[in-house]
C-alpha cells in the first residue's frame, strides 16, 4: 500500500478492509479459503501498479483512446461497471508511465440510460477533432440484450451513435438525435447478424484512392458476423460533416465461419463473430499512411457442441493484408422469403485480403485490444521524441470473462489493462530459405537475399512502449545481472537458481536464450527457460518447448491460493512461437534463431514477450510472499545457452494521483 | 342527454357539469364568452351522436384500422390523449353505426415510452394475419420531437416498428426488438427529410407482378419528403414472415415540393411534406385488385413565408394512377460532402404516375384519413351483403389542428372522425365531349361513346358507408319530405322557408338542384341551395355558385358563440365542383348535370356530399336551440329548379354502451 489514508471515504473504506494492510491475511501462511474473506480483504494482494485499471470495480473492453488536439495528453478509456453504475472511463497520460482519472471515483465519462442506448454502452471509437473540432466518440449504443453469437440476433440490439466532449473528456454528451448507424444492412440486404458493434473510426489514404474519396474522410469498422454465413467486419464511409450518417461500403472482409488462417496453428480460428477490429498502417518505425495494413480484432467460438451464450474460445488476434477494389457489378437483388439471413449482401466495394495473421496475445485471458493513432504531436511523444505510432492497450481478464468464480468480491476489483504496446511492422532477417519458412503463417516472405539463400520476413512487431519501457528499465529501484550459463543436457528438469532474486512481485526482466541446431526436430525434448514467482510452495515456469514451437507459461503450480479457492485458474498459457534459422552473410553455418524473452511482473500480471512478435499476457496468483525467487529451467537432451539476465525492479505507481 | 347517469364516475363527473343538461347554460339566450364557464359545461353542446370520437378528451389521426379476421368485427382506431396519457385508442364495430370501445374510460391500446417510441406513437396500420397469424400493428414509433417540415429533420426521430395484439384488440404489446424500419435511407443514400412517417400496409398483385415478388407479400409506403427536393412516399417491401425487414424499393411517388396537380385548382398542393398515404385498388363496386389504383393523402405546406414549426395549409387528397416498373438501372453513387441532402436516391424501382387528383375533403378542418380494406366476410358486409369494400375515416379537427383558441376544456372533449365512405371508382357518363372535360383535374376520360360527341369520365366517389346510410334513412325518428320547386331569377338573395324543418340538430338530408345552362359563363351570378341551423340569430348557408364552379358552406353568420368566444370559426368552406354538361342518347339538347347534395348534420358536424364526388367536412356552432331551420336558398339572374328533399332526422347513437 502506498500512502496515507485519504480523505475520500471510499477510498479509506478500502484501506481499512484491506487484508494485506491490515494484516487480516498473512501471505506468509497457506491461505484460507478466500471466497470466506470479507469484501476487499484482498485488494492490494494481486493489484497491479504500473497497469492501467480503475481504482475500484470492473473493467471491461478498453476503448474510446484518443489524443487530445488541444492539450497533447493521450485519454485511455476503457468500459467500467460496479453494481450502481456501467459505462465508460478512462484516464489521461503524458508519458504512458503515469496516469490520472478524468474523474474521481471512476465516474463514467458516459453511460447507457438515453434514447439510443437505454440498456448500454458498449466499445466505440474517437474522432480526435470531430463535430465542431471536438473530440467526438463513436460508440456501440445497446437497446435490447442478451446479444450473443450463439442466439438468434435481437433487431435494433446495437446500433453506432454519437457523444461529443466539450471538456477534458471527463464527459461525454451525447448528440441529440438517433444513431449515425441504425443496424446493420437491412430490408433488402437483411443480415442475421451474430453482432454488430465495436465501430473502428480511421482515416486511411489508401481507401481514399481506392473509392475515389475526398481526402481525409473518415471511415469506420463494424464488428460482427451474419449467422451461418460469416465472421466478417462492416466498413463504412462518413457522408457528412457531422458524421451524422454513414455510407455502407460493404463487408470488407469476410471468413467463413470459424474457419482458420491456414490450419489453424498461427492464427487460432476467425470465430463465428469478430469483435474491436482495429485498422492501421504502420512500417518500421512506427504509424504511416503507406505502411502495411494491420487489422486486430478479436474472435468468438466454441468447439460444438456450445451451449448458448458461453463463448468457450476467444481469440486476440491481428491479420496484415492488401486491399482490392470489388469491380463486381453490385447488383439490386429481388428477395424472397428465403433470402432472410443468407447474407446476400457480400459485395463490398473493396475487399481485404490477408497475407499473414496472428495472436496479438496468445493468453486465454487476453483479449480486445484497442489501439489508437498517437501523433508525433502528443505530450508522451514530445517528450520521448517518437514519431506518429500505433498504441494498443489489450485487456487482461482476471476471471475468464467472467466464466470463474475468482473471489471478485474479496478483490474488490477485477481485470485490467495490459502494458501498452507499439505495433509496428516487423522483419526477420538472414533468414534461411528452408521450409520453416513457408507456411501460411504469422509472417510474409517480403524478399531474398540476393544470393537467393537467405529471405527477409515481414510480421508484426510488438513491443512494451517506449517511454514505460525506459521508465522501468531507466528507473528501477533494483536492477539485477544474472550472469547467464550454458546448461548441459539433462534427462531430468534441470533448474539453477539466480545469484539473486527480486525483493518484490514488481519487475520486468529480459533474457535470451540459444538453441542448438540439434534441439530442433520431432524427437526433440528440449524445453528451457525461466521459474518465476517460486519458492519452496509455488513456482510459474516460463519456458519455450522445442519438439511443438511453443512457449508455455505453466501454471500448474502457481498458487497455493488455488488449493483453496475455486476461480483461480491454473492452466498452462500456450503460444506458438517459430524459431527460424539464421544465416548471416559470412557466416559459415546457420543457427537456430534466438529466444529473446521480455517478462514483465507486476503483481498478479505476467507478461511474456518474446522476440518482439509474440506476447501471452496472464495472471498468476502466487500467494506467499516468499514466492519471489527465479531460476533458470532446462530439461531435454540438449543443452542450451541462457545470455545474460537484466532484472529491473519497481515498475512505477502509474496512478500518483490516487489515494491508494 | 341519453340515459340515466351511469355508475361510471368519470360519465357522472361530466353528467353533472354539463351545462346543457343542467341548464347552467340557456341555449335560448345570448351566450356568454363560454371560455369563461367550467370545465365540461359544454360537454353535450356540439357533441355528435352518431360520429365516432372518444369518450372524452382529444382525438388525433384516425389509424390501426383493420377486421379481426377470428371475429370479423372492424376496428376503428384514432389517435387519443389527454392530460396523462397518449397513444391510441379504438373501438369495434359489425355494423358502421354502432361502436363499442376496446377499452372503457378510453385507455389507450397502444403508448410511448418504449425502447423504439420513447417519446411518441404516431400513426400506423394493421396487417390483419401479421405476426402468429395474430393483428400486428405497423406504426410510427417516435424518439425526437419536435418533428416538422419547416425546420431540420432529427436523424432517427420517426422510425417503424412493430406491435402485436394477442386479444380483442385493448392490447397491443410491442415486438421486442428495435423498429423494422429505422428510418429514412442513410448512409450513400442519406435523405434530409422533411417527414418520415405513417407507415401504410397493403397488399397488390399488381405490385407483385410488377415487381417479381412473391404472391401476397406485404408493401408498406411511408409518407414524408426531402427538404428542397420532394414532397413523395416511400415503398417498402416484406422481407421475412416476421416482418421484421423491409426491403427499400424507392421513392415511388415524388412532386417538387409545394407543387400542384395542373394549376391545383382541383387538387390543392403536394406540399412540403406529403402524411398518411392510404394505397387502395378499387372499381365501381368496391375493392378490386384489379381497379384503378388509388392514394389518399395529406400534405403539408404554406405561403412564404412560414413561420417554423406552422402548417397554416393542409390538404386532404386523393390521386390515381398508373405504375410503371422503373428500368433504369439503379446505381451506386459514391458520395462527397455535397451529397447531403440533396436526395439523389429518387431512383424507384417502380414509379406512380397520377393521371387525375382531387380533394377527399375540402374541408381546412377535414385532414388524415385513414382507410382500410373491408373484406366481405367482415361482419357488417356479411349483414349488408357487400362485396370487398375500401373504408375511409376522416379526421375532424374542431380547433384547427390546435391552432384555434376554442374552448376545449369547456367542451371537454375536440374533433371526431367524419361518417366513413365508401370509396370507389366512380364514372360520369354521357358528358358532352366539351372543353369542360380536357383539364388536368380530379377525373380523366376514360372512354369515347361510339357517336363520338360523349365520353364517360373517371373520377373518386365517396358515398356515406352504406350501413350506416340505410341506418339513418330507414330508422329516422322523423321523416320530412320537402317538396322541390322552381325558384325564378332573382336580383337579391331568395330565401323560401321548408314548410317543415326538424325538431333537431341530428339528420341527413337529400336534395338535386337543376341549373339551366345560361348559369353557365363567366357573368353568372346564381347561387342556390340551403340554409340550415338557421334562426332569427344564426344561419349556415350551403350553395353552389356557379360562376366558378364552387360550393360553399357560409358560415359568416353560423353561430352566436362566436360573437362572444374566440376560436369559433366561421371562415367560409368552400371547394370546387364541376357540374359537367349531360347529353343523353336520343336527348335533343345537352343539359347540366344535376347537383345532388347531402347533407349530414349530426350537432356540431356538418358534412355536405355533392354527386358521390365531393365530400366537405365540418363543424358548425350554432348556439340557439331554435336554430334548426332549413330554407332554399337562390341569388342571380338564372333560375333553378330545386327538386324534393328528404329528411330523415335522429341518425343513430353510436355509442349504445357509453354511459352517455
Amino acid at each position: 500500500m502506498k500512502g496515507l489514508p485519504s480523505i475520500a471515504p471510499l477510498a479509506s473504506v478500502l484501506a481499512r478492509q484491506d487484508g494485506t494492510a491490515s494484516g487480516i491475511i498473512d501471505r506468509n501462511a497457506a491461505p484460507p479459503n478466500l471466497s470466506t474473506l470479507a469484501n476487499n480483504t484482498l485488494f492490494e494482494t494481486w493489484r497491479p501498479r504500473a497497469h492501467v485499471l480503475p481504482p475500484i470495480n470492473h473493467v471491461g473492453d478498453p476503448c474510446m483512446h484518443y489524443t487530445d488536439p488541444e492539450t497533447g495528453l493521450f485519454h485511455v478509456g476503457y468500459l467500467y461497471s460496479n453494481d450502481d453504475i456501467s459505462g465508460a472511463a478512462g484516464a489521461i497520460t503524458d508519458d504512458f508511465v503515469h496516469y490520472r482519472d478524468v474523474k474521481p471515483d471512476v465516474h463514467v465519462f458516459i453511460e447507457p440510460g438515453g434514447k439510443n442506448d437505454p440498456v448500454a454502452v458498449f466499445d466505440g471509437s474517437v474522432i480526435p477533432r470531430g463535430i465542431n473540432g471536438t473530440p467526438t466518440l463513436f460508440y456501440t449504443s445497446v437497446s435490447f440484450l442478451p446479444i450473443h453469437w450463439t442466439i438468434p440476433y435481437t433487431k435494433g440490439a446495437e446500433t453506432a451513435s454519437l457523444a461529443v466532449t466539450y471538456g477534458n473528456g471527463s464527459n461525454f454528451t451525447k448528440v441529440n438525435h438517433g444513431p449515425s448507424i441504425p443496424g446493420p444492412p437491412y430490408g433488402s440486404n437483411a443480415l442475421n447478424v451474430t453482432g454488430f458493434r465495436d465501430p473502428y473510426v480511421f482515416q486511411s489514404p489508401r481507401l481514399d484512392a481506392l473509392l475515389d474519396s475526398d481526402d481525409g474522410v473518415w471511415y469506420n469498422v463494424i464488428s460482427g458476423g451474419v449467422h451461418n454465413v460469416s465472421a466478417t467486419q462492416f466498413l463504412y464511409r462518413q457522408v457528412d460533416p457531422e458524421f451524422r450518417d454513414w455510407e455502407y461500403l460493404g463487408q470488407w472482409w469476410s471468413e467463413e465461419p470459424n474457419s482458420t488462417w491456414g490450419d489453424g496453428t498461427w492464427a487460432g480460428r476467425w470465430g463465428f463473430n469478430m469483435e474491436v477490429a482495429n485498422i492501421f498502417t504502420v512500417d518500421e518505425t512506427g504509424y504511416d499512411d503507406d505502411g502495411d495494413l494491420f487489422i486486430t480484432l478479436g474472435t468468438e467460438w466454441g468447439y460444438a457442441p456450445v451451449e448458448p451464450q458461453t463463448s468457450p474460445q476467444r481469440n486476440m488476434l491481428w491479420a496484415s493484408g492488401t486491399l482490392s477494389k470489388n469491380e463486381t457489378q453490385r447488383g439490386w437483388g429481388h428477395d424472397s422469403w428465403g433470402a432472410w439471413g443468407h447474407g446476400k449482401d457480400d459485395d463490398s466495394e473493396v475487399k481485404f485480403q490477408p497475407n499473414m495473421a496472428g495472436f496479438l496475445d496468445w493468453g486465454t485471458s487476453s483479449y480486445a485490444a484497442a489501439g489508437k493513432y498517437l501523433p508525433a504531436s502528443s505530450q508522451a511523444s514530445q517528450q520521448s521524441g517518437a514519431e506518429d505510432r500505433f498504441i494498443s492497450y489489450v485487456w487482461i481478464t482476471s476471471n475468464h470473462f467472467g466464466d470463474l468464480d475468482f473471489p471478485d468480491d474479496q478483490q474488490g476489483w477485477d481485470g485490467s489493462l495490459a502494458t501498452p504496446r507499439e505495433l509496428t511492422r516487423g522483419t526477420i532477417s538472414n533468414v534461411v530459405d528452408n521450409a520453416l519458412v513457408h507456411e501460411t503463417a504469422s509472417w510474409r516472405v517480403d524478399s531474398k537475399s540476393s544470393m537467393g539463400d537467405t529471405v527477409e520476413l515481414v510480421t508484426l512487431h510488438q513491443k512494451i512502449v517506449r517511454e514505460a519501457w525506459d521508465a522501468y528499465t531507466q528507473n528501477a529501484t533494483n536492477t539485477i545481472t544474472q550472469a547467464g550459463r550454458t546448461i548441459e543436457q539433462s534427462s531430468q528438469s534441470n533448474t539453477v537458481a539466480f545469484d539473486k532474486s527480486p525483493s518484490s512481485k514488481f519487475f520486468v526482466m529480459t533474457a535470451s536464450i540459444n538453441f542448438t541446431e540439434q534441439a530442433r526436430g520431432n524427437n526433440s525434448d528440449v524445453k528451457a527457460g525461466f521459474k518465476i514467482l517460486s519458492s519452496e510452495h509455488e513456482e510459474t515456469v516460463i519456458y519455450y518447448q522445442f519438439s511443438n514451437e511453443t512457449l508455455i507459461i505453466d501454471r500448474s503450480n502457481s498458487s497455493a491460493a488455488a488449493l483453496t479457492t475455486n476461480g483461480i485458474a491454473t492452466t498452462n498459457e500456450v503460444g506458438k512461437l517459430r524459431l527460424f534459422d539464421i544465416q548471416c552473410e559470412g557466416e559459415p553455418e546457420a543457427h537456430v534463431e534466438t529466444l529473446d524473452l521480455t517478462i514483465l511482473v507486476d503483481n498478479g500480471i505476467v507478461e511474456v514477450y518474446a522476440n518482439d512478435r509474440f506476447v501471452i499476457s496472464t495472471w498468476v496468483w502466487s500467494w506467499y510472499a516468499a514466492s519471489n525467487n527465479i531460476a533458470f529451467f532446462h530439461e531435454g537432451s540438449q543443452a542450451v545457452k541462457l545470455g545474460d539476465v537484466q532484472i529491473y525492479e519497481g515498475l512505477a505507481d502509474a496512478w500518483p494521483e490516487r489515494s491508494r
